[in-house]
């Protein structure tokens, strides 16, 4: 059910007007009239009318303003679906009682450098591997990421390691190849409203990796994650980054309470990124522990064997030494709040 | 040149190292050992320096602050190219004495609607026709465009009106054949650091018209242009059209200092979309007189027959009457900061 | 009226328990129960329902959402008052047909370049003299104001110039002083919602010019503009001077959108302050210009003869001979809105 | 030491214009001439150039930028004072190794449901008791608090409980009053930057527990913390309680990334107010147990016997029952960290 305010200056005609545009589109329309304000509540299947007619009925020069009830995406709620979604990559779940940790680095520089990190990463207890191919730059003339060569490199650790890879997608003509090599794909804050690369990372059988757009309400969130599950997809991870505000002391301001926030509104697994959240390596401990005491299903943690000659990020990575400071402080934490590490 | 701060625990070890890492990359050093803090000021051409190095030394531990003082952006830049840039389309100029006004529905819904408000559109005065084929929808339920029947229609009402076309494009595989049907290329906000996107219409020899993103800094807008230089499409045409704060009484804020800031700090033609900025049809003539005003060299104007039954954007759209007003509203206001419409 | 949405979850009893709490308070409710939701809507005299109590609604484990329908202020709505004030000082209007340009410099520092300012300012066509004695400062060690004795030299000043002053209070202990001192009495931007001293204004018999706060939304700006009027002061000014958001490159973000939207929602005047709003002298001029253009019934100006010297704000100061350019430039745009200056 | 850049078509003239205004406040001027522009390193004791007299440097026409190296803040640094600051308050600590609970309503409603209160926090484990007699509200309609009459209630809530009392002062004439009756004085988000009020307090003798403005920066914060210090006072406490950003979802966003910056940059203690900072009852307990894992010295709990029925914040204050579960699960968290509640 929709409801639509009138003007105080909406005439007879002018109610008369919207009703009928109402009971075009098969709705039945109940007017109340009020001493300052008619409101007239939209009764009817509403779930179908659009955003589009949504706005339309606001271009009615007398009305005041259209609220809609209902919540705009369907298949991302609780109210759809009840019960977690827990989410199997190979022997591990994402959304269930194990709080899973996603580490690597930013960007694959080469494969000395990878193999090592990722060795480290899950001999302090990292669940999966993370590093980027193809990596979304705001400079034209800063590393673009080495490709299919990086996507080679992460398969063969994973072979190594065993650690299932999670990499960023951002051209839907590289989804062959990325489907090729990685277990989880991710699509990065700059393409949540990439809607054409929802609509393909929607139709693959991996799951997906969602990060919040910088300025993304949780509403348009869900919407992009809407968008992949209207594809057929079932499998996506939704990972909280920081936001844009007006605080520049740290790189974003990383919203946590948008965790206990989406436990409510959807059954898709959350996890956090305390790295990109806050932009400084001597913070991302912190913000890990707490993340995990939130409700966080899981972590994405930037790790580098050297930050200070990192092609990406250094400045919020973690050593090793540091990382595995992280897997022990966050242990007794998911413990307190039901969960394990 | 580079400023880096040492945090005031740091050892004359730790200025060592920074010495050296500089002087690794082909730099001088200038130490400055102040009462509280070492600051070292980085000498040679650190244009070369690239933002992930820069990161790199503030990954360093002794390392408080590094601030950067050359501007990453050079193509864009003024000092890189101090006249300003003038885009030819046809016989039209954008960039030049004349403020264009870039006119049309949001979306291309069906020739006949569409034909209507081109004609409109053209005897207002409007100098471009806008409509979107492919629409970046927040929901996957909304309307999301004609696609290549669309671009057909578009290009029919160029033909009958002599209207140059401006249209948008989501997907690089879509280059083909939006490059077929249009005048100008539209980049939307949401795909402003869509940066595979940024690269494809950098190589084509269309001009494009760069929508500002919902939360991009001034700084990052013109990197998102350099992408597009970069690849050696030099007529960019930057599009202010709101970002995102925390008011809500209209749909975004328009940032009409934008306007002379970017006068300053580049060469690139600068508009303004009021239409999504404010995303109220009653506040759009305001606006648009006041971006004249402050010096904006167009203008890009939803405008519907009949906002009330728009697939999208009904809410914002003016009526041909009220574009009709605006055209005479913004005259005056030309003539009075030297320009003409 | 107010819209109150349960939860999908909510029972018969939830229902008579919420249709309970309304009738306690001698309203009505009006439930209508949808396929997915139960809607309750509150008819009879919902204004006496005080935000107090609709935040308890929302305190009731059933309910998802309350919507207000009327708006929180009503001496400050166009609604209660349809035709604009304008407000009287001396034989000046503010609210008039003339664009009023209120100028001067931020901080009073001496009787002698107060004097020389005020007389620049007066000879460019300057209507008002602005000048603070009290100011409110981020830095304890920084610049104050000369407090009395900054008053007094205001004073002397408008005897001189006949230029009516406005000068800034931050302390309610200070009222009888600036009072006596001043034509209006200026609350600045951390001011905005210190109720106290709004409450004090608003029981004295002069002006008041009332600055938005850095992250006000417009609501709350009427909101506290409804602090004064409710105590019985008509003569409120509303003056937009930038808004805090993400963007650095200018010291706020000047919303010149307030400027069209408050004279549909008010019937107080509008001012506006480019030289807060954009933090850099060089933009000042094109966002005056912007600012007329946008229907604003007057302008304030941060005017210094050596701003290179000012106490406060140099960075944000115009050289006389700038400020005459100003008032140049502004006047055909004034008249293209068909004001005057 | 501070560095000014100079735009790239300064002369020579215009360096030594910069040098000699330098050299006149006694400062020396290091100036480094590089390919794209000129930089000048200021020796000497910058600490005591105010934030005026940069900004004045700022106003001259060929300065392009200032970068301030100093932090403006002293008092308030760790640089200034290595060990944590910890507060006594009768028996108990804050920033010690407990984690401190500070419960109570939002605002003091009359003297039964006070004690009731009061009696059911201190059973569950909180520290002080926390409740308004003076309300600053958005709305002039809204209940205003109890004044004085609120005042006398906590204290006697206090003589029973034997809980130290924490409440808000809006106006400095009410300074003696408040100081009568509470132990630790509040100022509110909204008179962050009351200046008159905050040298008020630094002038008294009871701890002031000062919360973080809407939109102030942890820079401005911490200003205002200096401003409290300057005076004298040493016992402050800073308090988090989210900022205004874009998202609507939550009141506020809680910005818990404050806490470990603010372990960095300042000694003093450290509290969240997870109540405003989200606004909704069912987020508070997670948000308070991150809050503890982030590394805060303590909590402000809003805690009413029936939110249904409070005369203000009813929608997200706790039952009791749910303050008691809160106090359980914020434990282990506490201990993990090495803390206890």
């Amino acid at each position: 059910m929709d409801i639509i305010v009138l003007k105080p200056e909406a005439t007879e005609d002018d109610i008369r007007h919207v009703v009928k545009k109402l009971e075009g589109k098969g709705l039945k329309a109940h007017v109340s009239k009020g001493t300052e304000r008619t409101i007239i509540g939209v009764i009817g299947d509403t779930s179908r009318i659009s955003e589009d007619e949504e706005n339309a009925i606001r271009a009615i020069e007398s009305v005041e303003s259209v609220t809609r009830i209902i919540k705009p995406y369907k298949l991302a709620s609780r109210e759809f679906k009840k019960e977690q979604t827990v989410i199997k990559v190979k022997d591990r779940e994402i959304g269930g009682k194990k709080v899973v940790v996603i580490a690597g680095p930013c960007a694959v520089e080469n494969k000395t450098i990878l193999m090592s990190i990722a060795e480290k990463v899950k001999e302090a207890g990292a669940s999966f591997l993370r590093g980027g191919a193809f990596k979304p730059r705001t400079s034209p003339y800063s590393f673009q990421g080495l490709g299919v060569e990086g996507l080679k490199i992460l398969a063969e650790a994973r072979q190594i390691t065993g650690l299932p890879v999670v990499t960023e997608i951002m051209d839907p003509r590289d989804m062959e190849l990325v489907l090729e090599y990685s277990d989880i794909i991710q699509i990065g804050a700059r393409n949540m409203q990439n809607f054409r690369l929802l609509l393909e990372v929607g139709q693959c059988d991996k799951p997906v990796l969602l990060k919040r757009g910088l300025s993304a309400t949780i509403k348009e969130w869900l919407m992009a994650a809407e968008y992949i599950l209207s594809k057929g997809n079932e499998n996506v991870i939704l990972c909280e980054r920081g936001i844009r505000t007006f605080e520049t002391a740290t790189r974003n301001t990383l919203d946590l309470s948008a965790v206990p926030l989406l436990k409510e509104l959807t059954h898709l697994p959350v996890v956090v990124d305390p790295s990109h959240g806050v932009g400084k390596w001597n913070l991302v401990i912190p913000m890990a522990r707490a993340a995990v005491a939130a409700g966080a299903d899981g972590l994405l943690i930037e790790v580098h064997t050297n930050p200070e000659e990192a092609l990406s990020d250094g400045e919020q990575s973690l050593k090793p030494s540091l990382f595995k400071d992280l897997m022990e402080q966050i242990k007794p934490i998911a413990e307190a709040v039901g969960r394990e590490v």
